[in-house]
């Protein structure tokens, strides 16, 4: 049984890996999109979130068999649950990488984004990028190093966050009404992005130590500015 | 064993039950907050979100039990993993009720919505206090047929959201651009509250149902306005 089981969550560990690993890729794309006014980068981030759903949906059902013909325990339990959480939030991170494509396609061949707003969605784009790197590293490793510093490190883009909205506000503002909501919907996602990151960080650090399920972090991050 | 089971998982359904009841109040208080000016109804659904975390928590932990010493299979099994995300679903709904009180409760005495918007929000809330009635109503009786009539109205939802940011861009706004990126934001709390009901409601036709497990629904639904 037990390497059956081993057998069984290697495979559903590469399929996670695969899931963060596409991840990546679509936030990165989506920042090529927005930053750089890449219609072919967008529709790819597009494209390519019906394979992060069907990763989802192929971990769920391998999980599920695991758990009825395995009736895995203890650690073994602690790791297809939290296995099943972190494929749903990498399924959401898809979904929001998605909606800033959409948001840049939308816009093309202009920019949704006023001038004055690019420098600080460079810094947030170039902070999920590292966040993204990071979680691949995080899940290959299963490193609870590399998980703390993700959650360290969210202060950081909760910053950012606020500072679009600081700017938005200013005088200094110049950009349209079309522009001020799609900063403002665009900032958002890029904070969930971050906020999805570190329930993910949290969920790790849960399987490598070894708390009490209950204590699980059953939560999304919400940043402070909302 | 069977008779432990459905004890058990009773106990949990009781549990979620509440859940859902205290997301009702959730979103009833926070459209009195935003709606009335009502700062007490305000702080009542931010306090009241520690409740509904609390749920989650456990919920996650009775089902994890339920899982590691009955082994439930086949529609147990189902039902168990479509708990566990019914929780989170629900737990997510009381933090969106929560930034919309805590939005309501940061411009007090001041509504963050201009008085032209107040009529299209006036309009999603009375959805939304609706839909929680139905998830309720669909929790108590795992009734498909309001399940369905949720998933089926959330079109209703997306079309006011929409409208708003056709409000925000037309020459009838006279609010401000802290009212703006408020509207853009609650809106979208709005938006997504439906979202997770439509997530809920097509968990709880899937539990009635008998459909294969990897074909549970496993995504939020997302707006077409984004």
């Amino acid at each position: 049984m037990r390497v059956i089981f081993n057998e069984e969550m290697k495979a559903v560990a590469d399929d996670l890996d695969r899931m963060v690993r596409n991840v990546r890729k679509a936030i990165d794309g989506a920042g090529r999109a927005l930053l750089d006014s890449d219609v072919e980068a967008a529709q790819a981030v597009i494209d390519g979130d019906i394979e992060i759903d069907a990763l989802e949906s192929s971990i769920i059902d391998q999980c599920v068999k695991l758990l009825a013909k395995q009736n895995p325990v203890a650690t073994d339990l602690r790791v297809v649950v939290s296995t099943l959480r972190l494929a749903a939030t990498f399924e959401r991170m898809g979904d929001l990488a998605r909606h800033i494509a959409e948001a840049a396609r939308r816009s093309y061949p202009e920019s949704p984004l006023s001038d004055e707003a690019k420098d600080l969605f460079s810094q947030m784009q170039d902070f999920l990028d590292e966040t993204a790197d990071n979680m691949v590293a995080m899940l290959a490793d299963r490193d609870a190093k590399v998980a703390e510093r993700i959650i360290r490190n969210d202060d950081k883009l909760d910053a950012l966050h606020a500072k679009t909205f600081d700017l938005a506000l200013s005088d200094e503002w110049t950009g349209s009404k079309q522009q001020l909501i799609d900063v403002v919907l665009l900032s958002r996602f890029m904070e969930r992005l971050g906020d999805h990151a570190v329930s993910a960080a949290r969920r790790v650090v849960f399987i490598v130590s070894g708390f009490d399920p209950s204590k699980e972090p059953s939560r999304d991050e919400d940043g402070a500015v909302e």
